[in-house]
C-alpha cells in the first residue's frame, strides 16, 4: 500500500476490503472493481477520457430528478437492464417471457374495472386489449394484479408530460386492474406507438456519438402479480414496428411480439359503436409457479 | 436483435455500434460494455442490486456540485483514479513521481512570490517549504510553474469551508509561484495534517459498509509546468503518518514520502523569529522531458 503502482493497484484495493463483513458486498465489489480496472488497462484510459467521464456521469445525475432517471436510461442503452432481467428471469420456455421495465413505471396509478378506458384522455386511436392470466398448467388466475402503462401517440408517457400539463394530465394511459374468475381481462386503450427513448441528455448525446437513433418499437407494458407465482414485467411489441430490430434498449424478444389488428369503423368488441379505426390486441399471459426457475 | 436473451445481449449492444465513426470512441465502448456485462454475469446481480445501485448513482450525482465532485471521490476510492494516472505517467525512474489530482484543485489560485506566506489565514503550525525543480539530467528549470494546495489543520481545505466563512477565505492554503534562476522555490504554509475524504455523502457510505475508513496521510499537493517537460502532478506525504499504508484514495508511492522536520521555537529558515514550534520540509522534484515517456 505504501507503494502503489499500476501493477499493484488492484491488488491493494481488494486488500483494502478485507474487513468488510457483508460478504455478499465484498463479492460483488471485488468483481467490480476487477472489472473496472480490466476496461481502464485494456483501452488505456487516457486522463482527458477519465475527465470526460467524470463530466458525462455528473451530467447523468443533474439532469435526472424524480420524473426523469437517465442512469436506467443509461443502463437500458448499455444493455445492462435487459442483462440483468434475463438472467434473473429464467423459466421454463412455456412461460412468458420478462422484458426492461423502463423508466416511465410509476407507483399508485388509479384502478379500473374490466372494459374500462385507462387512456384517461391520453391522444391515440382506439384500441382494445384482452388476455388472459393463466399458471404453468394452464390453470387460469383469477384476482391477479395487473398494471398497465403506455404512451400517447405522440410518443410521450404522461409523467413526461410538460409542467402544466402534466400537473392536469395525471395518470394518463396506465392503470390498474384484477383478472376475472376465468383469468381473462379486457380493457379501452390507445394504440402503442414507436417512440424515442428521452434522448435530449447525456444519454441521448452518447447514443448519437455512437451512431445509434433512440427509437424503441411499439409496445405495452405490463407487470402481473398472483398469489404464488413469480411477477412478471414485460412488454407486448407491436409486430410490424420497424424498430423491432433495432430497439434502443434492447428489450425485444420474439415471443412478446403480437399482433394489434386494424378495424375500420364499426362495433367495438365491447360493444360500441366506433366512427374512427380502431385496433385490437389479445395476447395470453403464462406466469412461473414460486420457486420453480429453471 | 429481435430475440435478445442472456446469450445474445452483449452481442447485440456492440452490433449496434457497428456505424459508430468515431473509433476511438467505439473501441472503449466496447471494451466498457464488454467489462460491464462479464461483471453483471460473474456476479448475477440480482434486480434489487441493480435498483440499490441506480440510487446510488443516482446520490452521488445529487450530491455533486462545483464544490463537491462526488464521482471523483467514488473513481478515488476505487483506485480508478491512481490507475489512470500510473498507466498516462509511465517515466524514467530518476523522476519524481506522479499521483492522483484529487477533486480540490481550483483554477485561479492567487500568484505569490518566493519566501510568502501561501497559508492566507488557514489555521496550522507554521511550516516552511522549500525545493528545487530540475529536468532529468538534473538541469535547473527556472520560471517552472507551481501550484500547490492543502488542507488546514482540521483537514479541510479552503473549498470545504462552509458557506458564509468560505466567502471570506476564498483561497487560503492554495497558491502558485515560479521557481528561482537556479530552479528553486520556497514558501511558507501550514503544517500538513492527515484528513478524512469528505465521508459524509454516498462514497462515506459505501467506504464504511466494506469496512474502509475514509482517511488520507498528510500530504502537500503539487502540480508544476515547465516548458519542454511534461506536467507533473503530484503529492509529497509526511513521513511517519499513520496512513501511510492505507490511504484511501492509493495514492502513496514511497518516493514521495519526505520528513517534515519539527523545530522548536526559534530562527525559521527565512529569518524569522518564530514563537512556537515549526516545520520545514525540502523536496527536489525531476520532470521528465516532454516527449520521453518510458
Ligand atoms: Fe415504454
Ligand atoms: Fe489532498
Amino acid at each position: 500500500m505504501r507503494n502503489i503502482s499500476e501493477d499493484t493497484i488492484t491488488q491493494a484495493v481488494l486488500a483494502a476490503m478485507s474487513d468488510c463483513r457483508n460478504e455478499r458486498l465484498r463479492t460483488v465489489m471485488t468483481s467490480l472493481v476487477q472489472h473496472l480496472h480490466s476496461f481502464a488497462r485494456e483501452v488505456r484510459l487516457t486522463e482527458s477520457e477519465w475527465q470526460y467521464a467524470i463530466n458525462f456521469l455528473t451530467e447523468v445525475g443533474h439532469i435526472t430528478d424524480d420524473k426523469r432517471q437517465e442512469f436506467i436510461l443509461l443502463s437500458d442503452t448499455l444493455g445492462l437492464s435487459m442483462l440483468t432481467t434475463t438472467q434473473n428471469n429464467r423459466k421454463p420456455p412455456e412461460c412468458t417471457e420478462a422484458t426492461v421495465l423502463g423508466p416511465f413505471f410509476v407507483e399508485g396509478a388509479p384502478e379500473y374495472q374490466n372494459g374500462e378506458d385507462i387512456s384517461n384522455g391520453a391522444a391515440g386511436l382506439p384500441c382494445f386489449v384482452s388476455g388472459h392470466v393463466r399458471g404453468l398448467r394452464g390453470e387460469p388466475l383469477p384476482g391477479a394484479t395487473i398494471e398497465v402503462w403506455q404512451s400517447d401517440e405522440d410518443g410521450y408517457y404522461d409523467v413526461q408530460y410538460a409542467a402544466p400539463r402534466q400537473a392536469e394530465a395525471e395518470h394518463r394511459a396506465r392503470g390498474r386492474l384484477r383478472t376475472l374468475p376465468d383469468g381473462r381481462f379486457h380493457f379501452r386503450s390507445i394504440l402503442a406507438e414507436a417512440y424515442p427513448i428521452p434522448h435530449d441528455g447525456p444519454v441521448g448525446r452518447m447514443l448519437d456519438a455512437l451512431g445509434r437513433h433512440p427509437w424503441r418499437p411499439a409496445h405495452l407494458h405490463f407487470w402481473i402479480n398472483a398469489h404464488g407465482y413469480e411477477p412478471l414485467i414485460t412488454h407486448v411489441f407491436r409486430n410490424g414496428d420497424q424498430y423491432l430490430d433495432s430497439d434502443a434498449v434492447f428489450g425485444v424478444r420474439s415471443t412478446l411480439v403480437a399482433d394489434w389488428v386494424e378495424h375500420p369503423p364499426g362495433v367495438a368488441p365491447d360493444g360500441t359503436a366506433m366512427d374512427t379505426t380502431f385496433y385490437t390486441l389479445d395476447y395470453d399471459f403464462v406466469l412461473n409457479p414460486d420457486g420453480h426457475a429453471r
